[in-house]
């Protein structure tokens, strides 16, 4: 089969890979039908350490269920299900309360080597926990919005459920990738009355509007802190999601932030160490939250509206390519060309 | 008057100062009845920067007032009150929200470079806003445990509250200082099974385990990481509660937490950057929080079982001196011969 590894910073291959198998009993074999590429993916896109093994890539996927293990019970040959970035077993403590990222036995996608979402199929351990039926058929016109749940929605509406934003909330988000854009969405129908959007790019922040921002601020570091104080009445935003990872988005959001306020980050950060103490966080009593988004957790919420067409969150997509094209989609991503590129393997 | 100063490390004198008077017609004149020394005292004790100009001390009291400005309409002379250790006007947005430590007007005493608690009187801006009437004289009893309210209970009690400690929590204290120890009590009362302390000093966890602490822990480090892991099923605690503000204890609080749980700082930083990347608290979203405690807003709360005896949090005095014992007294706790030193002017 083919499947996309990233051999170097700036260096994506398409290869022909050993096929992906059920190898343990909870495993499904599913073949991909759609897919993406994350903005998570560009940062070893940009600094992989030289000399690490090829990766294979991908960890957002929708697919048809091709084979499934003894143990599987819950699915069968035929289903079209959508995948979390994280495997889980569904069953365990943290599972139960939500977090199947910190799940006792699941992982993140890199924990298999030989295995990636941007391939024409996968090996899904814990398939019962982690795989999500979808009640369409795979040539469904609501597909991106669909393969959103996998990943950029659910860590978007984890960012706002995990601040806290509720109904009357002033919100700012910080970054207008895919995942600040659904943020913003994510806001807005938990009922924020105000959202600001920061971001530069124009064609991005329009569709920020569209899904409820109320203010864009182009600006950044100091002057952007300044012009979001100058929109809430000078004493900053009760909840910032951040949904960038670098360190300065960290700074304007704690720079936004309200006193009693929260800042939720979903963007990995890129840094370990941060401002925590008295002049940043705990002068003010703000609240520091978010993390890896547990999308399995919101996947029974977020299909409704979408199925219903109240939000379109497969917006976010604005190129589509094939097997061969995902170098170039890395590429177009990676200088802005594209916000986020659909993968039709 | 008669007042505290601190000169310098180590360097704390009992001195003739001018009389604080109303200054202000928000204000009120405060003649102090209790007062005691705290630990964050301990930290100019330590590392005032040489060439500092004197600072008055304390600001933790009860006393009468003698005399109010002209704004000043809900206290009159010989009311007997409490004051937080902040100021604040009580009726910005933030007062009104409960976080009186970030009142748009108010601030914390040391603010005023001519008044302390550790005096004869002090002057008390906004004092509507600020004061708490008790409804005993001062020759009460119970004047220890209501001097806790004034900023070692209150933080104790915010610590457990911005924590979000409830029926069932698994909570860890990080410090057997005053305010850990009040964070046990607080704990106890929001409702927590295990209640896990850390601290090596056994006078005081002996105290902590009265108030309510079920588990001691007395290694600290990874040592204690790990014992605080095995009395948790190898999971850690949903809550922790940092009561001591070096990196060590937040080090051991993020040792110590449970993926998805919440770490609630209320030792007074002594660091500006800390970790919070993936390995601490982001990869297992774990939520950081804290701050000054606004022990305003929870004297209404806490009070009534003070007065009905079914807390008593003055346990905690083990030491009381007069004014001119003030010096002896800071000595003492800082070689932890006291683990708090009331002080009657």
């Amino acid at each position: 089969m083919r499947a996309t590894l990233m051999y170097g910073p700036g260096d994506v291959r398409v290869e022909d890979v050993r096929d992906s198998r059920v190898e343990q009993p909870s495993d499904a074999l599913v073949r991909i039908t759609a897919s993406c590429i994350c903005g998570s993916d560009l940062h070893p896109y940009h600094s992989m350490p030289a000399g690490s093994a090829p990766t294979h890539m991908g960890h957002e996927f929708i697919g048809v269920v091709e084979d499934t293990g003894s143990e599987v019970s819950t699915l069968r040959k035929g289903d079209l299900v959508v995948a979390p970035f994280a495997y889980s077993c569904g069953t365990c403590q943290f599972c139960r309360a939500g977090l199947q990222t910190s799940c006792e036995k699941g992982s993140f996608w890199d924990a298999l080597p030989q295995e990636g979402g941007q391939a024409e199929a996968i090996r899904v351990p814990l398939a019962d926990g982690t795989l999500f039926k979808l009640p369409v058929t795979p040539d469904s016109a609501l597909m991106p919005s669909l393969l959103t749940i996998s990943d950029v929605l659910g860590t978007g509406y984890h960012a706002a459920v995990s601040g806290g934003v509720t109904q009357g909330s002033t919100v700012t988000v910080i970054g207008d990738g895919a995942v600040g854009l659904l943020a913003v969405l994510s806001a807005k129908r938990l009922g924020a009355e105000q959202i600001i959007l920061m971001g530069r790019h124009t064609s991005r922040t329009d569709l920020g509007c569209e899904f409820g921002a109320t203010d864009v601020v182009a600006e950044r570091g100091e002057e952007g802190v300044t012009k979001v104080r100058e929109l809430t009445g000078g004493f900053g935003s009760h909840v910032v999601l951040e949904a960038v990872g670098h360190m300065p988005a960290y700074e304007q959001a704690f720079g936004v932030v309200r006193p009693g306020g929260t800042i939720s980050r979903v963007g990995v950060p890129q840094y370990e160490e941060a401002p925590v103490g008295m002049t940043s966080l705990f002068g003010g009593n703000v609240t520091l939250t978010g993390g890896p988004a547990p999308s399995r957790a919101y996947m029974e919420e977020l299909l409704p509206p979408i199925l219903e067409g109240s939000i379109e969150p497969g917006k976010v997509f604005d190129a589509t390519v094939g097997l061969d094209g995902v170098p170039q989609g890395y590429a177009d991503m990676d200088e802005r060309r594209s916000l986020k590129v659909l993968l039709k393997p």
